[in-house]
């Protein structure tokens, strides 16, 4: 019998399945049949728990951060960290008594994330780590328009794109594509970003080899970075995001550290019944 | 705490909300809230399993079917029947020993429907009535193509295109039109069907206010009339249908009912936790 609790951050939304023991297979296309938005549970990812200490070749110190957030991509991918997925995570650990709430680690392929949750439920912040701000530019062209990025990498590649309203970029249904190709050798994602007011933007993403998504945690975070680049404003200053699936938090910290702010909603549990991978 | 189990037939999804004394009140905005794929469990409808003789209005004879389906579409509203569901609600019923494996009744805004649900998981069988055969056609357009459409009428209204291949009819991100409008005054669901060998039909469906969907069921039994009449198959002819998400067996009885045979899967149980009905 395996258990499961469904969740989401800003509608980026994960299966989480406890597993202390490390003792689940996560074979992909298993992981993508219960992702299956119709045939399985559905999920843009899963989030499997694990004691850091029983995850195979870990090899940081397990009693900094005791669970392992094995972070499956709905296709059955494995992807080192997912910034919506690790606040999502964090609020089921304290939600089932595995961390107190405050401040803690959490295990990830990308490193230790430190989270706060907060013990009121409130939203859960992430420290997202410090954003490397490259040189050089891009010509980015979508839907019949063209405008040039700002690079900003937050351990993936992102191409932030200012508009005037982000309804403007129009239906996101195709990737954009760039000048020089050379510059985002392994692919990029794309932000397109609109003032809303002092320190308010809003944002849409295209995230490379998924589409359009409601959220996304580090392209939210790259979209802020090169907002107050443009703005000339201080570390400090907090920024609200707004993306289609809700808002977000961020702030630079004067130590270079992006900290990112926002829900994670637990929506149901329940235990999963066997079924068949193959789908017609 | 609301217990929800999660279910599929061929793909077409729906939470099972049991509710035996009919105490749950389904606003529009929670069931939305519900079915909203990232933001909630996600589905295209809700199946509400309440004992008939508690269900207010309802004016047949509750022994002859003791649950009723309360179906709610994925949006908050309410439709009379819908086939896949049918299937799933009485698999539902015969898992959790509220109904003998068999055949029994299941009622519906639509009346009672007659299923059958082998005691060893198998397929499960649903009647769907007597299919109104209309003189008269369209011309139906759809991605810059244009054809004569055949209508069958299944309690809902089907137009039903031939094409050779169903892949030809192209992506079906809008609405088919027709000529002359007057004759599906309330909108009409189009299948494109196309033949796949004897008996055997491949099928894909734009459903009215919905778009494209992996199956629909009375359009399956529309699409299943249609080719039947022009193959002038007798009645007793069991036809194969399929549909993108899954195999369907379709058969038009002797007395004229149509039976369509199909599977009916139950992935995951559990229990809602709140969640806020309000999405950004």
């Amino acid at each position: 019998m395996i258990r499961y609790t469904k969740g989401h951050g800003t509608q980026n939304d994960f299966v989480i399945l406890p597993d202390p023991e490390g003792a689940l297979a996560l074979e992909p296309a298993w992981v993508a049949a219960l992702c299956d938005r119709r045939a399985g549970l559905g999920a843009d990812g899963v989030l499997r728990v694990v004691a850091t200490a029983k995850m195979p070749g870990y090899e940081g110190d397990a009693s900094l951060a005791p669970w392992f957030m094995d972070y499956h991509n709905g296709d059955g991918s494995i992807a080192e960290m997912c910034g919506n997925g690790v606040r999502v995570f964090a609020r089921y650990l304290a939600d089932q008594g595995l961390a107190e709430p405050g401040s803690f680690g959490v295990a990830t392929r990308g490193g230790i994330k430190t989270v706060r949750v907060p013990a009121d439920g409130g939203d859960v912040t992430v420290d997202m780590g410090v954003p490397v701000w490259p040189h050089g530019a891009a010509r980015i062209a979508w839907n019949g328009l063209e405008a040039q990025s700002v690079h900003v990498d937050m351990g993936n590649p992102h191409a932030v794109v200012f508009v005037d309203d982000v309804a403007q970029a129009g239906p996101l249904t195709a990737a954009p594509t760039w000048e020089p190709v050379a510059v985002y050798p392994r692919g990029v994602n794309v932000e397109f970003v609109a003032p809303l007011g002092p320190q308010h933007i809003a944002m849409r993403v295209y995230e490379r080899g998924v589409g359009e998504t409601r959220s996304c945690g580090t392209g939210a975070c790259a979209a802020m970075i090169a907002a107050a680049r443009r703005d000339g404003s201080r570390p400090g200053t907090p920024y609200t995001v707004d993306v289609p699936g809700g808002r977000l938090s961020i702030v630079e910290r004067e130590d270079g550290c992006v900290e990112m702010t926002g829900p994670a909603v637990l929506v149901a549990d329940g235990e999963l019944r066997d079924f068949a991978v193959a789908r017609g």
